[in-house]
Order: structure tokens, then C-alpha cells, then sequence
């Protein structure tokens, strides 16, 4: 296989930029100075007012991999002289881990028992055999799958289409919504935020949920109606919500959601820094390999469409 | 199949009288008055203080079954004139959802946000491929390796033989702990507790943990020598600790396990009455069924050895 010759930059961010030259000499290519490079691993997602600045020094450049699944900062840099890589899919795994972290503090009541400062009753159910609804058919759908699998719960996927989702009990289509709520113990918001799902929870949905019900948001805040979620924990027509995002965020002191009892809250954390790297040093890796291989890249940007 | 005569008593916990009249009746068994009963399944393991009129009562008694997997309240009536069953292992698949919660609320950081009012930065790490030493060979154990599976991670059992455990990536023998320590991420206590078992971790212990690694109790709180936990919370020698159990048990106010920024304790609750009825309505229906066809009893007692 022949090896070509890629580049990290820039190396602002120390972790990231030793993680992204292992991922270039791990996939088989030479690590090159800039100049000389025909692929560019970008290694600080903070810094794209650098860009500029890098490119200008490349004389042979064919292929960029950017680093995070949201590309809006490199956005006005795209351009179609460059084969564009980016993300996208490879922090799915964090975001269903913590999907289920989520889940489980809800069931066991961890969220209430890691704010006593006093021995106290028993609260907690079962995960097993639960009836989990999951609205989205993406990435974090197919990773947090296998993960309830020994749990044997029963899996509803809710997505846009009908098309049976792999390792789902049944597959419904969004309109089919207020079908599936009423027998929902666990309501999982993992699709994406668009105009058709922008507050796709509302007072509706969650007083169609029973009352022993989580709602788990690893989403976007904007699909829930964040006015009808408090109203809904106050009244107790649901059990609890553990939310990695809201609208507003961040979330400002003194919110009524940071003071709710039934109410989990982490700082849009699902995929932390350290699990990110953890998790693109091998993708990196394989892209590189595929660079060397002239194989189809993983995670393509079109830059007509933006990403 | 013939129906045997099987009695529920005492009618004390209606919850529970409720789910065990009904496993009598789905194991095939003819739910009848105490004096008619050749079986006895016990319904409330609050009152053995009622014991004694129950089986005055009786009259041709040939079984009876307790609820719970420790029958100390029962040990001064056990009487070799029946055969007596307990519920020993029907709550380990409570108690291992619990292990997972805890391990995934450590590694993820849910017990530290489920206390901020606001909004912080990101701590977390992947529990995916993480190396779990678990000690203890038994139900717990067999229940929790599952719900590992698809995380991959590697698991090392420790017990008292290195017959290999079913699932495990290793089985290693006690007298080996300490070579295991330093090479593990999440270190869950699931032994019995004995008199070989008493302290089995203490500070040397603790110290040979990686500083990154978490402790996980759902055993005893006898297990761990209490004041070296706090020690070591407090120096950071390990990130943290899950506590279902602790010595003392119930923690009393003020002590500095409650304070303790790293630590998540639950009040012995990883089977709760409500989840255990669930998992003991399928139990004893089973029970029932077998002593109808006469086929060997599911967790017999030793009344000899009186466990």
C-alpha cells in the first residue's frame, strides 16, 4: 500500500494534536510539515480563525478531515478544490452511553440519592423488561440499541419513516407519536432538531406519558417545550427528566429546572473532550488508511449542501 | 399435571400477598385456607413474629417458602418436618442494573451534576473497553457480565478458585487481588461476606487502585475498612466510590462519607420491595409449578446449616 503524506494542524491543543499524529502514523502515512502535505488533520476545533493561515502554507493539499460533527465554524472555508472529511457518527457511542447512564439514574433514583445527606427509603424500579421509546433512527439510536439489549426492554423507534430500525421491537413513524406515549416507561430524544422538530414535546406529549415515565433528552433542548417540562415535573404527570441539553442554553442559575427535584441535569456533556478523542484517534486513523488506500473516505462534507 | 394445595400467609403486605396469590395460581397450584395448605409461601418478611400461629394452623404441611434470600429472622423456627426454600439469587438481576447504574453514574459524573446548580464544564469518560475487576463469583456476578457485554470491557473475576467464570475475560484467585488492582478502572465488590472476607479492602488496596479508578460496593459494608475509604476519597488516591452498603449501616448523619465530593451512597436499596416482587412473583409461580410435578425445589435451605 502506498503511504502519502498528511499533516496535524495546528497544534494549539496539545492532547488532541498528539492523539492526531498517532491516528496519521497509526492509518500509515507520513507525518510531513504543511507544505509538503496532501492531507490536513485539523487539531483544534476552537481555532478556525487559524485556517486561513494553514493553508496558505500548503502547495499540494487534496483531502481536510475536520474534527467535530458540526462543521458551522469551518463553514465559509469550504471549498470544492479539497476533498472534505468531518465527524460525523463517531461520538454516537459517548452520547448512548450516557443515554443509558441517564436512563438508569432515572430508574435507580441516583440523581435523588446523590443529593442526601441522610440515610434513607427505598425508590427504584426495574430497567428490565421496560417499554423504551426512542424518537430518532441516527447514530445514537443504533449505538444505544445493543446497549438495552440485555435488558430485554422493549424498544420502540419513532423516526420519519417506517422503515424497521435494526434491533427494534417495532419502528413507527413520527405521526404515529401519540400511539406509542401512553405505553412508554422511558421517552428518548435522539433525532435531530429541524423545523419539523422543534418542539416536537410539549404539554401534549407529556401528558400522554404515564406517570411513572422518564423523558432523557441527548438531543437538542429545542424539542422540548422547556415551560410545559416544568409545569409537567411540578404536577408529577411524569417521573423525572434527565436533560444533557436545554433551551435555554446554557442553562442560567437559578432556572426552576435546576431546582426540581425530579430533574437531571448535565452541561451537554454526553461526548466530553477526553471521550472524543478516545473515540476519533481510530477514526482518524481509518481515514487515513482509506487516504493511503485512495478508498471511499468516511464522513463526507458536501460542500454544495454545507455538511 | 397434578395441583398441589398451597396457602399465602400472612396477609400483612397487601402488595405482596397480592403477587404471591398470584404466583400460586400461575404455578399451577390450588390457592387454599393455612389449614388445608401442604404449601406455605411466607408473605411478609417483616413479621416471623407470625410465624408460629401460621403453623399452628397447619395441618399436613409438607413445603415452605420465604421470601427473601437471608432467612435470619426464620433461623429458630427452621424444623426439618418441611422442606423450606428460600429466595436466594432471585435478586441479583436488581442488584447488578444496580452495579450498572453505579459504575456508569461514576464514569459519566451524574452523582456530581445531579448536585450543581449550574451550569459546569465536562468531566466524564467512556466506561466502553474500561478493565472491571469484580469480586465475587456468584449470582450478582453471572447477572452483571451481560449488561457489560456490550461495552466490551474487560472483565477479571476474582473469587476464591480460578475456576474459570462464564463470561469473564479471566478468573483470578483472592490470593491474587493485588496483582490485578493497579490494572483496573472499576473495581465492584459482589462477595459474600465471611470471616476471610471482613476488610478486604483497606488502604493497601486502595492505594494499589489507579488514581482514575472507582469503587463500586453492593456487597457488604463490612467489605471495606471505612475510615481508609474516606481517607483515600479525600486524597484523591481513587476518583471515587459507590456505596449501597456501608459500615456503618444506616451512615449515620454528619459522618464524612455523606460530605465527600466523590461519593455516591445509596441506602441499601439496590432491590427495592417494589423491583424484588417482581423478580419473586416469577420465582416462587416457578417453585409452585415444581412442587405440584414433585421436581426438585429451586433454593432449598440447609436446615441443618441453617442458610
Amino acid at each position: 500500500m502506498p503511504s502519502r503524506l498528511v499533516t496535524v494542524a495546528p497544534d494549539t491543543r496539545p492532547a488532541m494534536y498528539e492523539a492526531m499524529t498517532r491516528a496519521v502514523i497509526a492509518g500509515g502515512a507520513t507525518l510531513v510539515d504543511t507544505a509538503d502535505a496532501e492531507g490536513l488533520i485539523w487539531a483544534d476545533p476552537a481555532r478556525p480563525d487559524t485556517f486561513p493561515d494553514v493553508i496558505a502554507a500548503t502547495t499540494r493539499l487534496e483531502w481536510i478531515q475536520l474534527p467535530y460533527a458540526g462543521i458551522e465554524p469551518f463553514a465559509h472555508h469550504l471549498d470544492d478544490r479539497w476533498t472534505w472529511t468531518c465527524g460525523k457518527g463517531v461520538y454516537a457511542p459517548a452520547v448512548a452511553e450516557m443515554t443509558l447512564a441517564m436512563i438508569l439514574s432515572g430508574q435507580k433514583h441516583l440523581y435523588g440519592y446523590a443529593r442526601a445527606s441522610s440515610w434513607s427509603g427505598p425508590v427504584g424500579r426495574m430497567l428490565a423488561g421496560s417499554r423504551v421509546a426512542i424518537l430518532g433512527g441516527g447514530g445514537i439510536t443504533s449505538h444505544l440499541i445493543p446497549l438495552l439489549a440485555p435488558f430485554k426492554c422493549d424498544v420502540t423507534v419513532v423516526r420519519r419513516s417506517d422503515q424497521p430500525f435494526p434491533g427494534a421491537n417495532r419502528t413507527i413513524p413520527v405521526a404515529r407519536l401519540h400511539e406509542v406515549l401512553p405505553l412508554t416507561d422511558v421517552l428518548v430524544l435522539a433525532l435531530a432538531l429541524t423545523n419539523e422538530t422543534i418542539g416536537i414535546i410539549s404539554a401534549a406529549e407529556l401528558t400522554a406519558l404515564p406517570r411513572h415515565a422518564w423523558l432523557v433528552n441527548v438531543a437538542r433542548g429545542g424539542h422540548v417545550v422547556t415551560d410545559d417540562l416544568v409545569t409537567a415535573l411540578a404536577a408529577g404527570s411524569i417521573a423525572g427528566a434527565a436533560l444533557d441539553v436545554t433551551d435555554p442554553e446554557p442553562l442560567p442559575d437559578g432556572h426552576p429546572l435546576w431546582s426540581a427535584t425530579n430533574c437531571l441535569i448535565t452541561p451537554h456533556i454526553a461526548n466530553t473532550p477526553e471521550m472524543g478523542l478516545e473515540l476519533l484517534e481510530p477514526f482518524v486513523a481509518e481515514n487515513v488508511r482509506r487516504f493511503c488506500a485512495s478508498d471511499e473516505l468516511l464522513a463526507p462534507v458536501n460542500v454544495t449542501l454545507g455538511y
